[in-house]
C-alpha cells in the first residue's frame, strides 16, 4: 500500500489552505460537508492525523472517528427528520477512495428515498444550510 | 429508536442457535461471512454485547468492532488478493440495516470489479472456503 501524501484535499482542509464547510471538530477529528452530496446532510468525518486509509489507522483515529461519526449522526436524524444512516468508508481507489486521508461518510436516509449518483457538485447555499443544521442539531446534545 | 430485540439472526448466531461460518472471534467481536455475498469474502463483524447499531452503541462497541474491522480486513487483502475494501455500515431500516444487531459489511473489492446485487445467496461450499482464506491469512498476522 502507498504511503500518506500531504498533499490530498483534505490535509488541504485541515491545514486552512482550501475552505470547507465545518460542522464539528474536536481534539482528534474534524467533519465537514461533502460537496458532492448523494443525500440531504451528507458529511464526512476525519482524524485530525495523518493516516491513509481504514487499512493503515490507528485504533485510537479509528475510535476516535467513529465516536464523532456516532455523535453527528445522531444529530442528522434530529436536523433532517432522518430515519437512518447510511455509513461508507473506502480504502484504496479498489475499494472507492478518491482522497486519500481516512474519512466516512455519512448519508443521513428518509425511508423509501435513493442516494443520489456520485460525482454531482451541490448547490453551495443548501450545503451551508445543512452544516448550519447539523450545527444547531449538535447543540442540542 | 426501537429497542434491540434478542431474537435477530445475529444474536441467534452469537447463542450458536443457528450455525455461522466464523472467521475470527475475540472478547469483544465476532466475524463470520455473509451467506449473501456481494463480494468475494465479504464478511460481517458484530460486537458479543447487545446493541441495535452504530446509533446506539458504546463507544468501546465502536472501538472493538472497528479494530476487528481493520484486522479481518488486512486478512482479506492478503487472502483475496484483493486491491481495497469498501466498509459499509447501515443503521435503520431506512440506511439499509435488515438485521437490528451492530454490523460492519467488510467487502473485498478488485480494481475494476462491480459489487454483486444485494440479497443472493451465494454457494455455501464457496463460502466456506473465503472463511477458511481469511483464517488462514489471520493467522500470519
Amino acid at each position: 500500500m502507498a504511503t500518506y501524501d500531504d498533499s490530498n484535499i483534505f490535509a488541504k482542509i485541515l491545514r486552512e489552505e482550501i475552505p470547507s464547510f465545518k460542522v464539528y471538530e474536536d481534539d482528534e477529528t474534524f467533519c465537514f460537508m461533502d460537496i458532492m452530496p448523494r443525500a440531504e446532510g451528507h458529511c464526512l468525518v476525519i482524524p485530525k492525523t495523518p493516516c491513509r486509509n481504514m487499512l493503515d489507522a490507528s485504533p485510537s483515529q479509528l475510535a476516535a472517528c467513529m465516536a464523532t461519526v456516532q455523535k453527528v449522526s445522531n444529530a442528522c436524524l434530529r436536523a433532517f427528520g432522518a430515519d437512518g444512516i447510511t455509513l461508507q468508508q473506502f480504502s484504496e481507489a479498489a475499494g472507492g477512495q478518491e482522497v486519500f486521508h481516512l474519512h466516512f461518510h455519512i448519508l443521513p436516509r428518509k425511508e423509501g428515498d435513493k442516494l443520489r449518483p456520485p460525482g454531482v457538485q451541490g448547490d453551495m447555499d443548501r450545503i451551508r444550510e445543512q452544516a448550519d443544521a447539523i450545527k444547531a442539531a449538535l447543540g442540542t446534545d
